[in-house]
């Protein structure tokens, strides 16, 4: 295929945290492609927001319905499954809407780079991609807590909800985020010393956030990840926890 | 103090990543104190450069000599004093500037939650903060060689030079990303199986970037930083390394 992708980061929720760059590239798309997800209506909403506030001109934007992942076998394999998936979509749409090729735009949430597969699913198709930046909902958490994500001069480890379930708290760690989990895998570490400063629904209207002592904070996160799904029938959270060295 | 202290992200040398809501920070600011560091002008013009072009009215704008960091004694104390000259600087010119209290911005590199200090000089002087995210060169990096910071659904360990040079590879670790690197502290680590992605002024017009297995790119990162620093008398260079696994 002759299109080029250009995967835009676009942040977490507040339409304000796109940059400069990522305005420039969409206004210089042949092609927009908005992926819907049928639990979480709110985020092509946001995307529809963006386009609507941001294009200088009109342009040609084709919503997909994304395809669902799988749950009944293996994890990574479902997601890879998953991933074929996508990209025989993408390749669909490219060929219907940009036969002749040019640049597809794709709004990515967040920044393409963290704990996204747009790079991998481009893979797939041998698409030639760029990248724009975008802040990631780690950013819009350390930002609304004011805390640095790093002790001074000291490591940070990323991870996700289910690995901090599988492996525990990762040996030598004094930082520890955490992004994708289904549900309270903090309930999985031994609390003592440990601070937690957590986020849903970062950069949104709905964003709820808790900090403190982890001993203490967890019901309360549990609750308030609890009253958010209730509100909106989906929720996002992520969260970074800092244990005390003696 | 009544002032509050603004830390706006302004990205890592591309002008174009300033997101809206920094631009807007930046205009509602009554004070506008810009560092200056001494072997890094640079930095200081890139600073002027956003300054000349996003500020809709004139602002009051107050550069200064950022305090140099001692190095004789033991790191994390010469840190401490550093901060303290800075948090000193910091008061005496908000006081000067704007004894009645206001906003005050300062621009940071990257994002004030990443490898930066202003939030805990901030705590010094119990001065109220806010952050607006921004662009790190973590991002830039990735975005530049089209390459996902983790591997899928894996955890990522993002370090300094000095402590992968201290502690060595994590245990456990798939990928590795190093920021602070005084230089060449991957050449401690065992090549075997690692790609490295490299990139040396990230999101300026001097920007290098070099990726390959570590064993064979070593070499050639060691030469491209030392041209770097010859050319611009300093360099800033972060990269991200991925182990494969068996």
């Amino acid at each position: 295929m002759s299109a080029r992708l250009n995967l835009i980061g676009i942040g977490s929720g507040n339409p304000a945290h796109l940059t400069l760059a990522a305005i420039d590239t969409l206004n210089r798309a042949d092609l927009i492609l908005v992926p819907r997800k049928e639990d979480k209506p709110a985020l092509a909403d946001l995307r529809r927001e963006i386009l609507a506030r941001h294009l200088k001109a009109p342009a040609k934007i084709v919503e997909f319905d994304l395809p669902k992942r799988g749950g009944d076998g293996d994890y990574l394999a479902d997601v890879a499954l998953w991933h074929d998936a996508i990209a025989a979509r993408w390749a669909e749409l490219i060929a219907a809407h940009l036969p002749k090729g040019g640049e597809v735009a794709l709004l990515v949430w967040g920044d393409p780079s963290l704990y996204d597969s747009s790079l991998r699913i481009a893979a797939r198709l041998g698409l030639k991609a760029r990248v724009e930046p975008g802040i990631t909902s780690l950013q819009v958490l350390t930002a609304a807590h004011c805390v640095p994500l790093n002790g001074l001069g000291g490591a940070v480890w990323l991870t996700t909800g289910r690995r901090l379930r599988a492996d525990g708290w990762p040996a030598g760690a004094e930082s520890v985020a955490v992004m994708l989990d289904a549900g309270g895998a903090f309930q999985s570490v031994d609390p003592a010393g440990v601070t937690i400063w957590w986020g849903g629904c970062l950069g949104m209207a709905e964003q709820r956030l808790v900090s403190g002592k982890l001993s203490l904070a967890s019901a309360e996160i549990i609750e308030a990840r609890r009253a958010l799904k209730a509100q909106l029938g989906w929720v996002m959270d992520i969260y970074l926890m800092r244990r005390e060295t003696p």
